[in-house]
């Protein structure tokens, strides 16, 4: 069963300050609770209305469908929700392609974009102080466990890039052509805010920009978790281009 | 002013089922009704806060910012609430580079593909009947504009891949490396359903995959819209290159 203490936790654990004043954060449904089960994430209790997880027994509570629907955020809760400790950041690695948002608010451009960095192998996330919170309920559920495996870290953006050594890269709408410009294998590349894009004030070394193909009135902008899918694919293609 | 009539309607439009009946949908903000105005959909009615609109004085009605929120379904109204006439699908072009959908079911992600589309310059997009209706208030927030510029046609795509000479495309796990494969300027490209991908019915004549470059623990699948992005990208980028 679930208690009305640990009701009230998990409710709590909708808001940042409270995740952060836990260190906890939630994860929901099979998948995601496995992915994180099989991560260096550390379980702090599990509800399940099926014994069906390999986690330790003293933090499993089996609960009924009710209770589950009490704690839950999801419209259709599917079988758990568990509660994992917040990890601290690991260290950046250098000398490689890594991804930075500055000041990303939506919650699912964000999962995404977490999505997109497991797929093509980017072990670091980087993002401003101002980026919403990875370990958003939201942002989890669109990550489908692919938090558990980049590491993120929370910083102030030009202080992160004064004291790096790679090639800063930000997208625009006037800049090289990332189809044809000569781009390296590492790098920093900057993704800016779904309304106002890079900010003025970072500092980037060059502007690089997506193309349109489409007529001359067509839309401004794509939406930041596809941009961010167009130039990791780039960047990625010339790794294995025969 | 509103009256209660047009509340009544307007709110109707929030369901499928009356939006086909009454052969209208809403679109909401400045941005998105000025793309419209200036596009060949028929302005039905227009409900502002401010005089900022090119239309015909008889469709527009100056309305309070609460009237705005009572009918709009936003968290932040922006400014106005515009009612368009549904328009019939144009013929779809052959020989050309189109995008079908079998049974997306996100608003938001068929919402980003329309945008894609009208960035990469693909004026058709076919989907399957199943597929989220394309004047459903969100998908019609997330095109930003663009749903005015792109031919949407829903139809049974066996039916239309059976009648159409164009070679048939479609995303899946195993398949040819889309970085490295022989690809056409022209072509049918199929994206599947969030959770199943393309369905076993459909008849595909070759089969791509977008190569993972994480290690083999990684995410098993993309948002379906970042893959859109990432193939309409190689698709496009090969008309360019050097």
């Amino acid at each position: 069963m679930v208690t009305k203490h640990q009701i009230k936790v998990i409710k709590s654990l909708g808001q940042k300050k409270f995740r952060l004043q836990l260190g906890l954060f939630v994860v929901e449904g099979i998948k995601g609770i496995n992915e994180f089960l099989s991560s260096d994430f550390e379980l702090e209790n599990l509800f399940t209305t099926e014994l069906i997880f390999d986690a330790p027994e003293d933090l499993i509570n089996v609960i009924s469908t009710s209770d589950l629907k009490r704690i839950s955020t999801l419209k259709s809760p599917n079988t758990a929700l568990a509660v994992f400790k917040i990890k601290a950041s690991e260290q950046i690695e250098t000398g490689k392609l890594i991804i930075a948002l500055d000041d990303v608010r939506d919650p699912g451009n964000l999962g995404t974009i977490i999505r997109l960095c497991d797929w093509y192998g980017v072990r670091d996330l980087v993002c401003s102080l101002n980026t919403v919170d990875c370990y958003n309920q939201k942002v989890v559920q669109a990550t489908m466990g692919s938090l558990s495996r980049v590491n993120i870290t929370y910083l102030d953006l030009n202080d992160y890039i004064a004291s790096s050594e790679l090639q800063v890269f930000g997208t625009f709408m006037e800049g090289e052509n990332i189809y044809t410009a000569e781009i390296p294998e590492t790098g920093l590349v900057i993704l800016g805010n779904e309304a106002n894009g890079i900010s003025k004030d970072i500092k980037v070394n060059r502007k690089l920009t997506i193309p349109q193909f489409g007529d001359v009135n067509a839309t401004e902008s794509l939406n930041v978790a596809n941009a961010t899918a167009i130039l990791l694919s780039e960047f990625k293609r010339r790794s294995i281009e025969m």
